[in-house]
């Protein structure tokens, strides 16, 4: 039987802020096996965009980036952000260590061409190296991994942690039982957004799709989700979306295709 | 007898211009073996503190390190800087893979105490790590330092790259015959500092010390060459300073207890 390895993936709003932040850093610590942690940082990274006078356009939540705002969000991201959890982690007795995808090749991307919309230095995922992620943690490390890659040929690209956290959970399905956690700021996919009691417990592809007809699951929650089902079916063995809080307990929405 | 390494410390003037980088990086990537790159950039963490309305303020090529600017350092060398560096060379084949001082625990540091002055938020190495530096050039990698470390506890903290650059090359005598070799904009160490034709060839402890006596020998370069001595002491097989373009000719000038 392969070992479990969870794959936690922290967006902006937890990651910046340090009432939420401390606490999960903690039960993260406390987690035990292997593990891997995926962060964003996006909010942070349009406050900098914008106190450098780069007012950030987003489309569909995704960031249009130009080659400042590249600059910018591998500041953020790969710098700030990331040496920052990292320090944190490693004071918790973790021994953590920061990856963009351009560190040891961990994550190659290939710049997304141009449609209708030009996201500019935007890459979308086409290779993870498991060999890499696994040899650090059968070395006792933890990755952290931030949401910049490198198309191999020297061009950083900005790529969608979502996106990032699942390509890595299928990736190291070849060595691991793996569980998939997205941490955000809702306890859960919610039937009604404005009700935070509303938690779906289980969701299954068929009723994710009935969610969807009805309109009672929609925008942000769309890419998050179809990213989440689609590492279902590359054997990742269960997606769980929850805040801090929930995710630690077992609680918030699990995704399965199960019943 | 020990495999050769270079430890190859590349400072602000050469990283932040592109005419320069693109050779030095092929040049990095054509040299055969064991290799770390350590690098600065004070210039572009300058430029990025005023745009934010922070005056770098620095004491000796110090830079007194409030929280806001260990913000910007850590963004600049940790995100921007390091992971352009790495990228570009991945591009040139070279596995390489970027690291702070909290990643994997490369570098522990303590935070400076408040004398005469307040330095904020910058470290002088306690320890390199060099059992996880040779664990990833065993693996085939070249470790990319960004001079960021951490104190264990949680803290990030800004050191001085050339102190970093000599404390690995110290470290890595372990395992290693080390060539620390630093890079920067001049030919070599001037006799006469309008005179790029006044390369010091050859420097031993002696010399320095004369040199230092007579005022040859000034301001910035002395914290450079006091590092430089004390890695030969410290077992460093040789240390070379030169510009890019004369350090991969074994040019520039040689520091040496030999003489």
């Amino acid at each position: 039987m392969k070992p479990v390895l969870y794959v936690i993936k922290i967006g902006g709003q937890v990651v910046e802020n340090a009432a939420l932040l401390g606490p999960l850093l903690d039960a993260f610590a406390a987690l035990p096996g292997f593990k891997v942690l995926v962060h964003g940082g996006g909010k942070r990274a349009s406050e900098l965009s914008r106190t450098l006078g780069i007012e950030p356009a987003m489309v569909d939540g995704r960031r249009i980036t130009d080659v400042s705002t590249l600059d910018v969000v591998t500041m953020v991201y790969a710098g700030l952000i990331n040496k920052n959890l990292v320090a944190g982690l490693q004071a918790r007795s973790v021994n953590a260590l920061g990856l963009s995808g351009a560190d040891g090749n961990a994550i190659l991307a290939r710049r997304r061409a141009a449609g209708a919309i030009d996201y500019g230095f935007v890459g979308d995922v086409v290779s993870v190296n498991a060999a890499l992620l696994n040899e650090l943690m059968q070395g006792g490390r933890c990755p952290v991994c931030c949401p910049i890659t490198h198309d191999g040929s020297g061009q950083l690209l900005n790529t969608n942690a979502d996106t990032i956290a699942s390509a890595i959970a299928v990736a190291l399905t070849e060595y691991y039982s793996v569980r998939l956690w997205y941490c955000f700021e809702k306890p859960g996919v919610l039937l009604d957004p404005d009700d935070d009691g509303s938690v779906i417990a289980t969701l299954t592809p068929d009723v994710y799709a009935e969610y969807r007809a009805q309109g009672i699951i929609t925008a942000g929650m769309i890419p998050k989700l179809d990213n989440a089902f689609a590492a279902i079916r590359q054997g990742v063995e269960s997606v769980v979306i929850a805040n801090p809080e929930n995710v630690f307990k077992g609680a918030g929405t699990m995704l399965t295709t199960l019943y």
